[in-house]
This record gives C-alpha cells, sequence and structure tokens, in this order.
C-alpha cells in the first residue's frame, strides 16, 4: 500500500516533522520501496519533487527534509508499485492545469476497469491507473464547468461524486488540490488532525522524533495533516468513513460529507 | 535578457559543465536575479525544478549542479524579469500535458500585445508573455492536429509558422521539447553546437573551468548543446539567424529551416 500524506496551513509552514515519520516508511520500516514524489504549492506556483528511487535512499529527499520548503498547501505521496512499472512518469503526484490553475493529485489503490472509461482533453503521461483516474476527474469537471462554478461547494459536491463513481472500481484513497484547497478523499484508509493553540508535543510513531510545536508556532497558525495511517502516537486523529470526502482551506474544515 | 540552455543527447548526460557557465551568468557575471528554473525529461518523464531566488545562492541550484542528474533532453531558463513579477507560477520552463507528452518550454524576449490571442484549452497560470505564448502554441497544435500528425515534419514547420507569427509581436527565443525533440527558434540571439567523436577539451567563457570530453564520453556519443550565447571559448558555435528554427532528436540536427 502506498502512503499519502497531506497538508493544509493557514501560514507557510514545513512539513520536515511529518515527511521524516513518512520518509521512514519508504524503504525502512515500510514497504514502499518503488519511489515517492512531493508537491509544495507556493502561492499559484508550484515546487514538484518526483524520485522513482527509494525515499530513504534519495538525495533528493534529503534536500527536502533539510531545506524546509515552507507552503499552505502539501501533497506527497510514497509508492508501491502494484500496476505501472517504476519509472519517472509512472510517479506521484500528477499535475495539469484547469482554469489557469495547477492540479495535483497522489492516489493509493487499485481501480479495476479505470481505463475502459474515455478520455477527451487530459491524457496520461504513464501507465498507471491512478494518472487515468486523474484526467477522468478533471476530464468531467471541465466537461460539467467551463470555468469555476460560483459557489465553490457546487464544485466540492461534484467531485463528490466523481470519487463515489470511481470507488466502484476498486479502493480510491486520494489527495487531490488546485493550491487552494486540499480535497481528501478516502477509500479504506485515510486519517487528519488539525493543530491549533494550544499547540502541544507531538511524537512520531515511525523515528525518534517529538517536536513541541508551541515553540515551533504563533498562536494563530491552523495546520491540518492528512495521512494514511496516524504519524503521532499521542494525539487524537480522525479516521475518516469510506466514501467520505473533506475539503480544506487554510487549514480549516470547510466540506465534509 | 534572459539565459536559455538546451541540451539533446543520444545518451542520458548531464550538463554540469555547461551548468556551471549558465549559473554564474544569475547573479554573479548576470544580471539575471529574477530566478531560473530547469527541466529534466527521464523517458517521457520529467523532473522539474524551479526557483525564484537568484541562481549563484540557490540550495535547489547546488543540488542540480552536484547531483549530475542525466537526461536526453533538458531545457534550462535563467530569468530577467521583464513583465510579470517574480514569483513560483511565473518561472520557466512552463509546461503542459498535449497528447500524452509533457511539453516544456522556456523564452526569452518579449511578446508586445500577446495576451490579445485568445486562448481556448490552455490557460496561464502566472502572469508572463512566455507562459501565454506556450499556452497559445500549444492551443493552435491542439486545434490543428488531434493526434500526432504521421509526418513530424508536418508538425515542425506548423510550429515555425506559428513562431514567425509571435516573432511580429518582439523577440522570440525560445526552447520546446516534448521529451523526444527539442525545437529552438531563435528571435535575436541562440547559438548551439553539437559534441561528438573525436572529442576534445572545452574551456567556459564564465568560469574558470575547462572539461577533456574524451574522458567523459564514449565514441557512439552525440551531445547537442544550445544557448542565448556561446559558453565555451574554444569550440565553434553557429550562431542562429532571426526566424531560423532547428529540432533535434538524440543530439542530431533533424530540421532546419
Amino acid at each position: 500500500m502506498c502512503e499519502l500524506l497531506g497538508m493544509s496551513a493557514n501560514v507557510p509552514t514545513d512539513i520536515c516533522f511529518s515527511f521524516t515519520g513518512l520518509m521512514q516508511r519508504g524503504g525502512r520500516t515500510g514497504p514502499h520501496r518503488d519511489g515517492w514524489g512531493v508537491a509544495f504549492y507556493e502561492g499559484k506556483g508550484i515546487r514538484l519533487f518526483h524520485d522513482p528511487q527509494p525515499s530513504s535512499d534519495s538525495k533528493i529527499a534529503d534536500l527536502v527534509q533539510t531545506y524546509s520548503i515552507k507552503s499552505k498547501t502539501i501533497i506527497c505521496h510514497i509508492r508501491q508499485a502494484n500496476r505501472g512499472r517504476v519509472c519517472l512518469e509512472n510517479t506521484h503526484p500528477f499535475y495539469r492545469e484547469l482554469w489557469g490553475k495547477t492540479w495535483s493529485f497522489a492516489h493509493n489503490g487499485q481501480l479495476k476497469g479505470i481505463k475502459k472509461k474515455s478520455l477527451e482533453f487530459y491524457k496520461p503521461v504513464g501507465t498507471t491507473d491512478s494518472e487515468w483516474a486523474f484526467c477522468w476527474m478533471l476530464d468531467q469537471i471541465r466537461l460539467r464547468f467551463s470555468k469555476p462554478p460560483r459557489q465553490p461547494e457546487t464544485l466540492w459536491r461534484f467531485v463528490h461524486k466523481l470519487s463515489r463513481e470511481l470507488s466502484e472500481l476498486g479502493v480510491f484513497n486520494y489527495l487531490l488540490s488546485d493550491a487552494r484547497y486540499l480535497f481528501a478523499h478516502c477509500g479504506n484508509h485515510l486519517s487528519w488532525l488539525t493543530r491549533r493553540a494550544p499547540f502541544g508535543n507531538a511524537q512520531l510513531i515511525d523515528a525518534e522524533m517529538a517536536v513541541n510545536f508551541h515553540e515551533e508556532t504563533t498562536p494563530g497558525d491552523i495546520v491540518t495533516v492528512i495521512a494514511t495511517k496516524p504519524l503521532t502516537k499521542n494525539e487524537t486523529w480522525k479516521k475518516m468513513a469510506s466514501n467520505e470526502l473533506v475539503v480544506f482551506e487554510e487549514g480549516e474544515l470547510c466540506y465534509q460529507a
């Protein structure tokens, strides 16, 4: 199973702490030796790092861990290949432009028969089910809305409808973002928590590391972290239900259904 | 003026030597303090690095220089902002998917009135003339060809026609690639050279650095480098003419008009 990690925050925040835990699952404590990738939004721009190498050996992972890139929206993925060979073009997160925004997408699961769904505007570069599903979802959004709907919730409901349709093909845990909003859909495994004042101490499950967020933050910070499995052992994570979709903006939950 | 650097080769080749020369122009010997970016193709995949920071101070530039990523097709750009503020989404190379390939594009010049040209499928994320021009070219290609034309030269001629049209708006030096082919169009400044056996010695203009390619290569290697201005002082660079388009595949010139 692949590992997903997402973050939505109201101030640019680094993800070094959570990333340290996740990276251990990429070859040391976990079986995810087939590459990893991360998308950091910075305004409307996006910084992408993709590496088909195991993340615990990766020089680019070292850079990401030590350089502490700060972002308000982050999507990260560690891959265990099940469909599609191990190569750069099959490495999540995938990305496409829609409405002048760069959308990114990372998926955990399999979708049997996804390639029978025909594609119009967006075509996969690699051979994964995941990229096909992403292209199909953006196609459907584009066909339905030539520009962003006035009420954002109209789009969220539509994305939820598409997610339910694809969930019928298999396991569909994913993270999706257009820079401003972070969508998380649960097939079978996805948990999240929001950290806000008063901040406390957090201890990683996968590494001997703790952080006191009180020292790292200012009182107004709101930071939501989403992961396949909880990353810390002394905080309360909300386990998502099957077919549940949540949407975050600036770290705050703005849709849950 | 921005600096462009492109490479097309028949074996995965690093660009450390040329990049070292170019990076010096990003803040030390040159006035290009407004960011830089590079696209390395690896098969159909692409590795993108974008940094709005001056390249001579950039930690990501250090990584690219020392990690020696090998690729058969590379596009690199150092920016001096003239239109559009300095931020990640305005940093070249820009990239979009067409026909299941990731196209990338870097531009040097200004195009007066480009934003009067209407866009259909592709919309800019940032505010530069360059990204608008790229979106417009891909739009035109997509409108004309629903899939890649059987004869590649049909596409090259069409791209040349589009390039002439945009050249009427100003200065249009650019590099464009779909992973396999590297296109280079000259507005006013672009030079290239092809290195092949017997390989010799090359000396950078912008740094005290020389390399003996005989020691770094095998006899079958073919490597073409394209740059705004020649990067070495003891090799013969071909200076391109205004409105000239060249296309390379595996380091070999396959179109020139």
